[in-house]
């Protein structure tokens, strides 16, 4: 349901306009050094506020790391960190529950839990989750020892300079997309299984959790489509299995073969456009034009790629814990 | 591992050139008609040896239905279907182990396994292990009633006709790749969960689990990214929740929203090119150009859409089960 | 590791010293009335402080319902109960660090997690966890409705009258166990699998999930190894399933069977003993005379009951949804 | 469902007169020798027809290993080993369907099932399926190396000489049960998890799912319950954690202490006792008595301890890998 992983065990709650949000995180070894000083950096790429393009609302995203931790180290018990939500100003979103905003979950929810969803801000589909992402990918990020993960954002709003596709959304008022690339330096061969629980079935699995993410691939992904087998195939020239290409990403057979592995994500414009958009009123059955308020980013993929780095080390520090490249005590 | 599934649950296992390949299906409900004549049509969909570009490789691919039916139906117990391995000829991979094949899981599965893997004609990596998603999928769909599932290809070495594309590989003596797009009609809405059980991600999960796939987008996917939000949202116009475009392919929120549900997948060309190849001979240490032998499709995604089709059942079964929409006893 | 449950998904965390302990539920149906006042009648049942026998320590016990609640009524995301740690003297403990309780966890605590686990008072090991449990337990019990879940203090320090039996306890000035017998009513046929997920099996972990149990038999239980089968056999005497005999405890096959489920567990007396003992100086080598000090129970059985109702009614909870006996949305 | 264990995951399938019965094994490390005769004592420890008391019933029992073994060594694939039904007389059932036999799943099967289970010789719920639990066992018992894992028959029909109790059986034409003890030496300590995934929570749930099981007890078990916790705590004496006594049966806060685990189940008297019986004839609504027909054990309890080995084997399996004390690869 809200949770993932096999060993190392992340699980998200909490609600955008409720009391607080966090997560879960049982398996994880004892002996990590964990303070809240460690988990800045990667919150501040996250929130909003710094940079043209981002929602002004700014949260504290103080990490209270409440249990598992003693001095400073992981202790092997489960490990929960609380976010407490200061800043929600639920009335702008109750005033327009009546019409389901496009590109939200705010009519899915209402039909999935009949009525009784927490619909203020998006309620447990709110992109504030994001932060729970990020600090548990935090933990994952100090478990994965050298392992080096960069997500770089490469387009925005079909432009390669950022600066660029951003000038493009406030020139037009519109909110716009991005894509995002992922890739992990130093992994161990072998990581993954065949079919169901390939790296790429488990990194997608994960990577999908995360809202607005419309697609992704692996190494040359769809241009592979139309190459040849000859010109697709990357030949192993040393016996650590280095390849001449690497059209296949780092993974082969559904496992990591030593080379960077290597994905590309598509993040869809955000949602909530400036535009004036149409939607119907479910109260009285008509069309409706109408302006989303609240505060917004106009290029949420701006934000994505801490998480996109989060949920890949959850994904390898569960396989890697598998695997017994992990210690179960540090 | 090499399972998926909450309530619905597959396991494959079996070898290409063991004595049998096969398929476990754990919490199937009572009552569901099942007999070997229900599984032709997608085995035959799958088999090679048909159409111009499949392997001449011909199993017999009988459906051995084993456990868990009784009297034409199933019972409720563990659903275990096998299928012999007939028409192997080892020799032709014993040959050119010490070869790893470029785009095959030969050495990784070497290095994960120790050298303990079963290295014959890929083993338990090998491609035949799809007849046995395949028999789940045609269990799935018998399953989810009414809700049509189709995958069609799309798009064949970059032609948009497939005829165009086999012969342009025929031409060239080259593998090719290909697009698969699959659309689901008649699903709830509110399947899904918000995060790490998004529709999207099971999906994707599942889908990653059919060898040769390297990516996968949903609605509008990669192109999303480069629209702006007010082109890219879908407004709803309708109480069953009817939107007016399908840019989001049916799921918002991480839900099914009642609308199409459409993916599209990249299929990699076939690795075993007719093509010389260079790869490492790990006992000489030298890069070698060899030819791969065995009997291989020059584009193996002719074979994927019933493949695509059956891990998509399987995933909506389980998540309709799971919803309730399915009933535990028929 | 620290979850339980299929659909019905419990995970509880903290410390006994920390600064809170707390329990998260996932797969909980919408719709469920949800309020910090139905909590008090299990948790002061649970709350030591109140009757001969029990600690002297008492926590408030207030729950904080944080996530997946709102206006009063389940939203179908996760829900995060809290209780914050107030009245806790951690200086109790630390003294004595260096001499592992008997009966405790102290010493493989230490083990497990190479000295990084918390240990004051017993860390995540503690007791004080089980108010997570009776949390998640009344939760359970609004889910499972009509069925009736009662747990029985039946013998305490081999005495059948409670009274007797602490008297026992407080005029030998040492610790005693008991006995608990639970009863469940109004179950539907045909819960539990056969094997690996019968009834009793799911029961048995749950049960053994609570602290100080070292045993559970079900119906006739040990006393059945003695009986012919003749006598054990319980013969059906009505359509509905009813037996003349209950000597099954409602449970055949791993499956309940309509009637009566009914089983007993027994509790070891509470290892903190306020008589003298001997253990371990792990720094000195030396064996050593010591008091346990802090606030304890002389007889833990005591507080048991509602806890064994409470896994009773998770595992049920599980099941009901598992086989569509509980709605997804109420 | 049908399945057992995180990373050592067993699952079992058939039933008594189809085809086969068998058990998948996924997650086992790959290296570890096996072979058809490695499962030929621990089978015919199983098997009936050696001894008095015993059923006639005789299955040759040969396992074939189908999948996930090459050259005699386990691949890391998936393991599945088949049993053929060879000596099966299906007549003797289908008679009396419409009797469900008291003690056996007959009935609940019927009703959770929907009539549509395989009800020849209790189908998917038979003791025949034990067999595929030995063989588990075997592949387990090669994992955890020199750990010693020896289960006992201590009392037959309340006798504590097993000869005595099955003559008593015999003379009495009435079938008995019995009570078995488990002792395991050479454990690590540490392994198990606080509450949910306690030692005990793990053993007792894949012990109960060994048909005829009724009750289990750790250490002193029910007896604690009457003890004084001076008498009861067990003091430790030397570094490694060895103790005085042993009353916690090696297990301690859901952890093993490192001294020998030790418990006790109750195993009720064979269901079907060659007296006669009365129960529900479900078509004509009266009480009848009959004889159960077939070929039966007097006491099955002569066979389980070969059971309880096995499963404790697969419990400790999967706990020495997740503790990482077993290798992935051997």
């Amino acid at each position: 349901m809200n949770s993932f992983g096999r060993i190392f065990r992340v699980q998200i709650f909490g609600e955008s306009h409720g009391e607080l949000v966090g997560v879960l995180i049982d398996g994880c070894p004892a002996g990590i050094p964990l303070n809240p000083t460690l988990f800045q950096e990667d919150l501040a790429r996250r929130r909003g506020g710094q940079q043209k393009g981002t929602t002004p609302r700014v949260e504290e995203d103080a990490p209270l790391l409440k249990t598992g931790v003693f001095a400073e180290k992981t202790t092997g018990a489960p490990l929960a960190i609380l976010f407490e939500n200061k800043n929600t100003r639920s009335s702008d979103y109750e005033k327009i529950r009546q019409i389901p905003r496009p590109g939200h979950a705010d009519f899915v929810a209402h039909q999935k839990f009949g009525g009784f969803e927490d619909y203020r801000g998006g309620g447990h589909f709110s992109g504030r989750l994001t932060a729970c992402l990020v600090a548990a990918g935090v933990v994952a990020k100090q478990l994965v020892g050298s392992i080096e993960i960069t997500a770089t954002l490469m387009e925005v709003g079909g432009e390669n300079s950022i600066e660029k596709g951003i000038d493009k959304a406030i020139a037009q008022q519109d909110s716009v997309g991005g894509i995002v690339e992922c890739v992990v330096k130093g992994l161990p061969i072998g990581l993954g299984e065949p079919f169901f629980d390939s790296v790429e079935s488990l990194l997608a699995h994960a990577i999908f959790s995360i809202p607005s993410i419309r697609g992704i691939e692996f190494g040359t992904g769809f241009a592979a489509a139309r190459m040849f087998g000859s010109e697709h195939n990357d030949s192993i020239i040393a016996t650590d299995g280095t390849t001449a290409t690497n059209h296949a990403g780092g993974v082969v057979g559904g496992l990591t073969n030593g080379n960077e592995l290597k994905f590309r994500v598509a993040i869809k414009p955000t949602s909530s456009t400036p535009q004036q958009q149409k939607s119907l009123n479910t109260v009285t059955g008509e069309q409706e034009v109408f302006l989303v308020k609240g505060r917004h980013d106009l290029c949420i993929a701006l934000r994505v790629p801490v998480v996109v780095e989060a949920v890949t080390a959850i994904v390898l520090a569960d396989l890697l814990l598998l695997e017994q490249k992990i210690t179960r005590v540090n």
